[in-house]
């Protein structure tokens, strides 16, 4: 992935290729000598004796085999909004996607319209009013900015300031107009791909009661299998093909970004994804991509969708180029490919029969029934038309955008526990036991029976919960627990 | 354990035997030459392509190095009721225990009485009724019937349904009448006893909410242990013995199933098992092994158990011979055993003592007193016959199903926070805080008072909730407090 | 850190120096040959048969190698009181601090005055009534005293008592007097640093829904990249410091225990630690050392301190000549030096103010208005002198003891999961959700009003649940859901 040197190059590279005459070989602390510039030897100078461990960390790096150095990256056009000088050097603190853009420029292109960019603009949405105004700022910065990422500011000094930095979110707004943070996945000071490829590095914000995508997959045959043979995933290898270059244990990156059979890497790690999961009912993807690279997803299962090389009118109003179309099957058949390398494809077929089924049965028997009857108590002046400040927001909130979820991942990712217990089960307990109960304190007896009537009990599934089991479900049960525990 | 080949074979196997006339040598994609059938060359001539995971899986095991190939397993006779035509051979998709037994006939005898195969018999529990009427089918297919597994349907074409399969529950009812699921634990296509030896194969089901093993096993020292020394645990040996082969960091398989001392391995996971922690109150679990090799649990601490030789009637109901006969005590001998390889005996005794108490305890004062409540509650009407229509059926069900089997799971292997917070704190809370006001809600003040009275206050270890802690008690915590914190 | 010989030793060892006459070689199951005493020689004969684990386990020991063997730790005078005769020898089952101190006394003396040291100090805390009141002793014999350490109990063979044995509780009080079990750990019987370096050795007791620190540090970046890097750790180096043995992945023992820098290793794990993250509010902490090895934490930004050589009064009221002197200013810059060695300070210092931005907002507008609440309603006879007789003060404790403690904890180790979803959220949820309404149910209408309105609404940060939110935040919310969601 990594661009030959006679292409041309980002502007901070550039400036280097022009203003370094001399590459000398150095030794440092550690046994290897690998050569690095002028500049990056004053560097090393200090940095050898305070921070030393970037410099071990560095000197382990492809870059410092590649003639990557400090300065090669950290360099700054005096012109930049966060450059300053630091002993005698122009240089900013922050390394962007467009910095690393000079050398990646495909990984840069890929990942510039994928939701991984987009991460950082929350502004406006119930996570953020959540943080912001019933939390508060200080937990935002050190919670929800370190995944999703922060509007770097710069001081006076042209440094970041210690509100938002350190931040390595991965859709960080920095101060180049750039979006992201390569240091997210491929941490300071290697940079490897080696260690991007083991599930811990998504897990830093794919985890937790509202997308615990970490869990579910260690918890899955993948994880199993990952644990019980990562010294065989031969991790360094490129490029690295389930299937090819490992065959057991696949790793998130596995699935959703690295190389199968003939399909090559991809740094959108959306790409391979035909069902949202995060929004209160599941609807189906359809990507549009533009001459730019930027992208948009169309909802739905057969939405109108533009053609490949006409002008189209991008979701924010610009008209654009369609350079590729991408409809939820497509995506799909990508990901199938991958589980295509080790498994039979009826075997695919089946796993994906399961999943859609759950997704289904979540949207149909809970999430567009309370949906329905939140927006009609809004509507109606029965609960406030601000969120949170009462009971049954906070439930409703909870059932989609963590229980709910749990189980749409949980059966995307083969995690039966998420599947049931953190998900379903949680889903339809809070359903029965607080969501109407609230709808009925809230709305009062008659409108609440007209809206569980209409979009409740209109479903066979619901009908135990007003009318009681049957004699025979009631005789099973009784008859199990005299057998399994007589007691 | 693996059979020697000229012991009596299972029928594919012995199909297998009749029908091959020619192993040849091929050179696989990798650089290991293995025999393989003639029927297997042609497997591997396409899925060396498509699915070229499974062919290096295979390639890597045991099988493959002991002429065992595609179709040893998959082979089927016209007649079984999964068998379909595939490129001009007739085999199955699924591989049972059955055909598994062809070779490895010990183990699954041990196997096909344990409580793993049983495990998809849960038809009528109130785990059930909550997947199937609460949740829903689609939930329970992704969820419950991937561990405990599926009853796996046959379609017209002679494939598993995809409702059914994909499935390795470990009680999965096959299409051949057994009962289980070899790759519940050696996952496809290694099937090595390497992987199924570490503990995450095992916590894929034995995890979560309501049997949190793995997650117990990681906090306790042995889990410490094995982490640490994970690399030195000699996983590959045979036997693989306790303080012998390796001597820290026991896995679930080193205590319940691995061989240690003079005790060989078993497949039955419930031998060295002493105490039943899974229903509302425990009691002590005794085995009656009949001359089928199927098997019985009867509880109780000294209840009255047959003889070895004698015929007896099973929990079934049918007459049977007895070939063998483990009361608690020597089941708990068996597992003490284990212990006492790498810790004194007297260690070993305090151990137990502690959880033996943790048990009691729960029994004592929370699980049996609530056990009571609940059903005079139900037989005076004060309930619905029905479960989970009222709050305090989920209350009840959590404090045993989930909080108090946490606690006890929790005792069972030494992980303290699980004793405390996930278990007894849970348990106490929520009997205290959620159980007795919805006893009062449920059944008024005044029957309210009697069953209290009865079942919760005649225990002294309750009184401090009705008659407040004494003046003694308020003065140590309010000085704690000033000491400790300085407000 | 392991004394040379020639220094004086502790009572034991010395004894064992004296009375052995003769170390022989003598050849182990293992393939090793070590020197061992006579006394030895006899315990390994019946050992290696029975419990032959543990003499693995010491077998590859640096005591194996260093001519320490079971009889140097495990002799017994005839007077101690947990004495008792084993097949002609006086030994004792207990090796304690004071024992492991004959070798090893600057770790036992750095570990005496520290807070772990004084673990098994809890009796009067809210968390012990909860233990012993609410639970049941066999609760906290297998949980809380598990880390925390019980006393230990002697019978009348000079054995430990069951209930109060196995123990390796942090803070165990030792049959000897002394405080402590340096087999928390490093665990028996190999006794390694290299596995008390790892960070599961710390999880055993730093995790769960009150102080998870293992669980943080998990999902931080220094977890991420120990988990990809492990192999690469040097762990078995010594000294093991930060960016120079190794310069990835610091664990738990990295930055509160092993040496960087300049900085020596220290067994007191508080001293690089500025602010203490489990009182209901966070103060800052400042040590004074006196000449006894013990140690007093002083809280506040800028208390009156004593001066070294000084005498002092200690918190227990003995006057005692003050050693050392750490204002937290000093404790955190020990901390930071840990950091700068991978670090630049800029980077170190940002993230210090994040953290201490978080510890602020949990305090102020959370913790203080709730804790001032509930000793007015405690004050004013509304709520009962008992605690956990009443919900409000499970809602308050949880809102401290567990949700306020994992922000902060999340904060400090940079988990942005438990900064929000675990921590904040939780916090706001429950204040807002359960906090409130309980202090209406309990004060009634007049004094909830009044209260709330001195401790909660005087902040602007609650003023949006009094008040609504504005149209301007209403709208941005509906906005952002039309665009992401379209729905």
């Amino acid at each position: 992935m990594t661009r030959s040197p006679h292409r041309p190059l980002g502007h901070r590279v550039a400036t280097f290729a022009l203003g370094v005459l001399a590459l000398l070989i150095v030794t440092l602390p550690a046994t290897r000598a690998v050569a690095v510039s002028s500049e990056a030897q004053r560097c090393i100078q200090c940095h050898s004796f305070i921070s030393k461990g970037i410099i071990a960390q560095w000197e382990k790096s492809k870059h410092s085999q590649n003639d990557v150095d400090c300065y090669t990256c950290h360099q700054a056009d005096p012109d930049d909004v966060d450059a300053w000088q630091h002993e005698g050097f122009t240089i900013s603190v922050i390394v962007s996607p467009k910095d690393c853009s000079g050398c990646h420029d495909q990984e840069f292109n890929e990942q510039k319209g994928s939701h991984h960019a987009k991460a950082g603009q929350i502004l406006g949405s119930l996570d953020n009013l959540l943080g912001e105004v019933v939390g508060g700022e200080a937990a935002v910065n050190a919670s929800c900015r370190q995944c999703h990422g922060a509007q770097v500011k710069i001081d006076s000094r042209g440094r970041p300031t210690t509100d938002t930095w350190p931040n390595t979110g991965m859709g960080r707004m920095n101060p180049d107009g750039s979006w992201g943070a390569c240091s997210a996945c491929h941490a300071r000071h290697e940079f490897s791909a080696r260690q991007a490829r083991q599930p811990e590095a998504c897990g830093k914000c794919h985890l937790g009661p509202d997308h615990p995508q970490i869990e579910i997959w260690n918890e899955s045959k993948h994880g199993i299998l990952y644990h019980a043979n990562r010294e065989d995933l031969n991790l360094d290898a490129s490029p690295w093909r389930a299937g090819q270059e490992y065959f057991t244990g696949p790793t998130c990156s596995s699935c959703h970004m690295s190389a199968a059979g003939n399909q090559p890497v991809t740094h959108d790690v959306g790409e391979r994804i035909s069902w949202t999961l995060r929004p209160p009912v599941s609807v189906k993807l359809n990507m549009v991509i533009y001459d730019d690279d930027t992208k948009d997803d169309i909802n739905g299962d057969s939405p109108a969708l533009p053609k490949v090389g006409e002008m189209a009118k991008t979701k924010k109003g610009e008209m654009k180029k369609v350079k590729a179309v991408l409809p939820w099957e497509e995506r799909r058949a990508r990901m199938q490919n991958v589980c295509d390398q080790c498994h039979a494809h009826s075997f695919v077929e089946g796993a994906y029969a399961q999943f859609d089924d759950v997704v289904y049965l979540y949207n149909e028997k809970f999430a567009e029934p309370a949906k329905a009857i939140m927006g009609e108590l809004k509507q109606r002046g029965k609960i406030t038309k601000a969120d949170f400040d009462e009971p049954i927001e906070w439930t409703w909130w909870e059932i989609w955008h963590h229980e709910g979820r749990r189980a749409r991942h949980g059966a995307s990712m083969f995690g039966p526990d998420y599947v049931w217990w953190h998900g379903i089960y949680e889903v339809a307990k809070h359903f029965y036991m607080e969501f109407i109960p609230e709808v009925k304190e809230v709305a009062g007896d008659k409108l609440a029976k007209e809206l569980l009537d209409k979009y409740v009990y209109s479903q066979p599934g619901h009908q135990w919960y007003r009318d009681g089991m049957s004699k025979d479900q009631l005789k099973k049960v009784q008859e199990f627990y005299q057998k399994r525990y007589q007691q």
